[in-house]
């Protein structure tokens, strides 16, 4: 797609006033209040349905909560299927609030307390197990339950795999087991007798855009895991071959093509099926289903020139939305932002868009082109917004506070998590007397 | 200071357990649990009475409250003398209820609503007024008040101060109005009515430790402001010469000497005083006063090797302390951290310390110098974090939430911010049913 702000959450409509799902951008600014984030369930119905549609069938969709853990959110994403993919406790509490059965939920993460550890063995939720010290922990509590623990291991291949915007694996990494630490002890399984290694994970890196390297990717980590099943005895009742499908947000990224994708992961996926019918297979997907559907408006408040440069201060900024100062990149790239409650001028102008913040850092966009009569009370959209926005940003800055969410189903919008205020701030700290 | 984990929160106890005000570090994070933020109210004392005691005395202290805007802080801080400088509608309202008289706060910030202005003016608090546009929407506001706001103005200056960490003015800025477009507007006073100009303010960046530069910055802003006076015919009621005073935080920086930096500003003080005996001299400090106090205490849960690298995997990390991944450097350095609990092996080792997040950047120091018998359950402490912490960091990443926030005072420790969990997490969110 040349375009990236095409095929985000909203679309231009009259007067050049952008919609989401036929309802005005202005109408729910005005409702809501700004800085908001607005959902577009149908996007995430679209990225949802269009992979599940022509992915192999034996493999499962897990929704990775991390990129965008609201409870409903997550129900709107179990309603279409998916299963989950949690990595905290409150984590867990949400996918189970939004309906997601314990069957389909696995715990991931290389810090896991043992509260944590703890609440998924007693609801026979797979634990993905990143250290053999947490194989160690795992086994103490299933024997202190009376049960017997099924875990996958996630392991750090000796291999890594270019293409990634951020690598996660094939390096040394504070995820996983190293493949060759875990071919040298054989006898794990015999040494954690309350533990039943059910089999491998591995992740390999985020923000691919590649449909070869994705494919190459599970190819490699099924293959990896049909080798350590026949060196560790470990049977293959689960293989998680990870994710990182990303989405395109810079000039000159493209999204990835499902139908492509598709027709060169479906044939690895066959042949492993083929060999392993009984195998659950696991592909964890979180930026991919959300991130398109995420639109970031703020309004801006004062337009300014300083020594030769145009300033939009809008109500919010870094704070909301520390992604669009740039994702794992040193040259900070902007989002695809645009003018949303009107056409604005043919005239275009570069604008840095900044938050309220007292640091220069608080720019959500640099040299943005935008109408050059940019003006106070004008809406401003940060596109493709969807994944790891207000949770991934320091929304206590300046105790500014989380801001409105919204998510649009059914062309109805609905508030999905309360905007702060100096109450809702105040309320968890405490003021004792010094005199 | 050669020796970054001198001056801080901590220091060694007997068995190397290190205490808090005679408190064990391991009996705080007994009782509050971990990751916790502990805040030394002794530091932060000897912080604000060191320089108070040698800074000339027409000199007011404001406390900047986005370095830390916990309510207690704030409190000790006004119980100590401070005023505030405070940049939301939030931070205005937790300064009230610390206890600071509307007469000593300042409203600040390049992007202050409607509400946040008519807060200001319904109350006397004086406005740091930063754009053209904001000027004119404080005069709306006034005459709709039916008062006369008075109104400070922040200069962006044409000349620039080096040797600070992060540049605020000299530069193409969203703060404050360029020097040469208020030179060039002579009747700015004339066009609002419903505004009196006081004064001036300029910031020129932060995270100085350079008592020259700090004494130079101060002398030019502080002629600036009296060309500027004489320029457009506004009287020197205020001129605040903001701050940036630093604190130390890497090898090879050093804390600010307080004497020798009052010997350098108190000169230029007492002159511009001689000259202008009823101005109020203002400083703002957040950085310098609350810095050295805190301490954020993470408990390691798992040691690995990866990859001949060691990691020792704690239960919090940048979600919790973003700042500590290196600030405004591209090259991410180490704060100064140690090991807690116990004196640990004479032998040392390179550890990454990382936290429960799913991503590499989940490092809070890498390859830091710690005991080689780093064990799970050991309490390692990031030193110096007591500005901008936990408010600016991304608290909701993975759901791990707001950690707790502790301030020792008197030899007490009474806890200040509560712990997330589930239940506050999922408070406000609001779930919907989509079948």
């Amino acid at each position: 797609m040349s375009d990236l702000t095409e095929s985000g959450a909203t679309t231009p409509g009259t007067h050049g006033t952008h919609t989401v799902q036929g309802l005005p951008i202005t109408e729910l600014a005005e409702r809501f209040g700004t800085p908001l984030y607005v959902y577009d369930g149908d996007v995430i119905a679209r990225q949802y349905n269009g992979l599940r549609d022509l992915l192999h069938p034996s493999v499962e969709m897990f929704y990775s909560l991390k990129a965008n853990p609201n409870v409903s959110v997550c129900a709107l994403l179990r309603s279409l299927g998916a299963s989950a993919e949690v990595s905290s406790l409150t984590e867990l509490v949400t996918a189970q609030r939004a309906g997601v059965p314990a069957e389909r939920i696995m715990f991931l993460g290389p810090g896991k307390s043992r509260d944590e550890i703890t609440a998924c063995l007693k609801q026979d939720i797979t634990v993905i197990c990143e250290s053999f010290g947490e194989l160690a922990m795992i086994d103490e509590v299933a024997a202190g339950l009376g049960g017997v623990a099924r875990v996958v291991l996630r392991v750090n291949p000796s291999f890594a795999v270019k293409g990634g915007g951020l690598t996660m694996g094939g390096k040394p990494r504070q995820f996983g087991i190293d493949e060759e630490a875990l071919t040298a002890a054989p006898d794990l399984a015999a040494r954690h007798p309350s533990v039943q290694l059910v089999g491998f994970q591995a992740y390999m890196g985020t923000r691919f855009l590649d449909e070869d390297v994705i494919a190459e990717n599970s190819a490699r980590i099924l293959e990896l895991a049909e080798n350590l099943s026949e060196r560790l005895s470990v049977p293959l009742e689960v293989v998680d071959v990870g994710g990182g499908l990303g989405v395109a947000y810079f000039p000159k990224e493209r999204d990835l093509d499902v139908p492509v994708l598709a027709q060169r992961l479906n044939p690895v996926f066959e042949s492993f099926a083929a060999r392993h019918p009984e195998t659950r297979l696991v592909m964890e997907l979180g930026r991919f289903l959300v991130g398109h559907s995420g639109l970031y408006a703020v309004e801006v408040r004062y337009v300014k020139e300083s020594m030769g440069e145009r300033f939009a201060v809008a109500d919010g900024g870094t704070n909301h939305h520390m992604a669009a100062v740039g994702i794992g990149s040193f040259v900070k790239r902007n989002f695809p932002m645009r003018l949303l409650n009107r056409a604005g001028a043919e005239e275009r102008a570069a604008w840095n868009v900044t938050g309220p913040l007292c640091t220069p850092n608080d720019t959500i966009g640099k040299a943005v082109e935008l109408p050059a009569d940019l003006r106070p009370g004008d809406l401003v959209g940060v596109e493709r917004s969807g994944a790891y926005g207000p949770t991934a940003s320091p929304v206590h800055f300046l105790s500014h506070g989380y801001p409105a969410e919204v998510l649009v189903h059914n062309g109805e919008a609905r508030l999905i998590h309360t905007r702060d205020d100096a109450e809702s701030m105040l309320a968890p700290q405490i003021l004792h007397d010094f005199g």
